[in-house]
């Protein structure tokens, strides 16, 4: 198959931040690509050669878009699965494949299926309904603290919290959630892989996800992780074990924790380019992006290795401001060594809502530490 | 001035390959963009938010669209310079300014500013009409070989011509044109200058053209140059010198010849970013088209050293072959380390078409130095 410059279509599901980023590789490439979305102000709206609007939970709006391509991904996990699994029955090439993402788009499913596969991850328990959670805690079923997450349309930290008091269980959401032990990690890590159809497979160094020390959010995305080479070792030999089973096509990022003990605990995954992977744009030989085109096109993987140490930062709104963005004190960030910011293209903004992200590369990864530092504590996303 | 995902309004006059570039990085700031372009099949028709058809040499054309913008860039570099300087004068900010252009856009003027500054240069005669060239061999003015240039015009290679004998001038098309005294250099070299508004002033490395044996044609560009400290050292401080005299703001592209006895000699230059700076989109800590918006805006330069060494190749369609084109084997250059193929967009291949490049990035120089010859004899630019 032809892909460059041809009558080729990709199509993509969803129009968000990371579609954009898609969408810098296949203008690289000259690849036609088709974007389904629900939001007319979406940041791919621009970039692809073709816009479509529609609702990516909306069985025929998917399946009729899928009809007018030639490959079928996805930068959103939350699509209509059914039109996707109709659209691989009529042959058409859906990469990641439908399986893949039953699997990882309902959390419960997603934590069933490390069990059943040996795949090491905290334990838990599953709830058909939020409610049934305080009926657990009084029959001794479950003990405080825990993390409660919704197991389905989780999003950036939502979705997700830490409960400690029957005052909390009482604030969550209703439906299908799971109640997940609170593991006391020594470190956040994820690992990036890449499968192509015709099997060839690749590993992304390990990343570190650093912690604000009180606020428990994380602040730095840091490759390479700071970690013992054994543990390294361990990481992408379990993200390896992980997309082995799930058998995705794309990319697989893989968070896991690092516990005291160091053992690696699977946390969760995500089928296609993910934030963990950022900083891979200007450190890495071939960036995450690029890398997801080449594997559901199975053309030849890229080198994973990188040039040079990289970390990144996410721009999130700050409290209190709602309305028309402002990047307070971007020129001053610019003029810092090795940083590169990227403005997702959002024209509103409201407190934590993710805005673009910067990423700081540097040979020294203690030098570039320092320097996210200084970016972290002198950018603000604030309103007019 | 606010920039990002703000109403600001940027203007590129031409929409060719090098405006293609440039809109990853205006896309990847969310800077809003007005391209002006004679060719609705243009490279930038997608990825910048407005795109209007028009001739860049009609004073009407730029005029009107340049009173829709905040800023005006370009390109390419023939464009109607009148309306610039009649935007220029109402206020306008066009960067590079019209006055840098006037001197670039015609080699005669060009070569001539040279000489008034003490810059170091071929010799060189200037002829209204190229039928001048024939009095002036016969009258003992000029002698075989020499260089004929045309004055205006010239593009990849275009109007440049190397002539040996009276049938050779016979062939060359009229106007004007300089006759340029034929340099035994040992390197092409060349060096990019990035100049603000506010005076900041930065150089990358020099970079190294590196000419086929036999067919006395650029093969690849290779960052940094294979030579002397001392001589680069010389490179950089010639090109800063044209530089300061030319006032540009934006990319300045410096070309010279280091000659037998290492001597520097200025050959042309090209006031935006250049094919000589391809490499920087995969080697460079800041490259050369992130670097223009950055100049042109008025923003802090950013690090114009190299993560990595660089080679970049030209893709031009193979000799006997018009019409739709096929990357011959790209999938076979794609499984080589570190290789990035960018395919501008060009539906038509025609023998010698600038189609699109590769680059090759590597710690090693020699290494990437015989990848770059890998993919050199391998990928083909052909027709179906």
């Amino acid at each position: 198959m032809d892909y460059f410059s041809s009558r080729f279509k990709l199509g993509i599901l969803g129009g968000g931040q990371l579609g954009k980023m898609m969408l810098y590789e296949t203008r690289k490439f000259d690849i036609h690509t088709k974007v389904l979305e629900a939001s007319n102000e979406a940041p791919c709206k621009i970039s692809c050669n073709e816009f479509v609007l529609g609702n990516l939970m909306d069985f025929d709006a998917v399946y009729n878009f899928g009809k007018q391509v030639d490959v079928l991904t996805i930068e959103i996990e939350n699509v209509n699965l059914d039109a996707l699994e109709k659209l691989e029955d009529e042959g058409l090439k859906v990469y990641p494949p439908t399986k893949a993402l039953r699997i990882i788009q309902n959390k419960a499913k997603q934590k069933l299926f490390y069990v059943d596969h040996g795949i090491p991850t905290a334990e838990f328990s599953r709830f058909a309904y939020a409610s049934e959670i305080e009926d657990s805690i009084e029959n001794g079923g479950l003990e405080f603290p825990f993390v409660w997450k919704a197991a389905q349309f989780g999003y950036d930290g939502q979705g997700v919290k830490v409960v400690r008091t029957m005052e909390d269980v009482k604030n969550l959401p209703a439906g299908e959630c799971i109640a997940e032990d609170m593991i006391p990690f020594k470190n956040e890590l994820a690992v990036i892989v890449v499968r192509s159809p015709s099997g060839e497979v690749v590993t992304y160094p390990v990343v570190e996800m650093e912690f604000h020390p009180e606020a428990n959010q994380v602040e730095y995305v840091i490759c390479p992780a700071r970690i013992d080479d054994q543990v390294a070792k361990k990481a992408r030999e379990v993200a390896l074990t992980v997309s082995e089973k799930i058998q995705h096509i794309g990319i697989l990022a893989v968070e896991m924790f690092q516990t005291k003990d160091d053992e690696i605990l699977v946390n969760e995954v995500a089928p296609r380019p993910h934030n963990s992977g950022h900083y891979s744009i200007e450190a890495s030989y071939t960036n995450q992006f690029e890398q997801h085109i080449r594997a559901i096109l199975d053309l030849p993987l890229g080198k994973t290795d990188s040039k040079v140490a990289g970390i990144m930062v996410n721009l999130v709104g700050a409290e209190g401001h709602t309305g028309e963005v402002v990047y307070e004190n971007i020129d001053k960030i610019m003029a810092m060594e090795g940083v590169t910011p990227h403005i997702y293209g959002k024209k509103q903004t409201r407190p934590f809502r993710k805005m673009g992200h910067v990423t700081i590369v540097n040979t020294d990864i203690d030098e570039a530490r320092r320097v996210a530092q200084h970016v972290k504590e002198t950018i603000r996303v604030v309103s007019k």
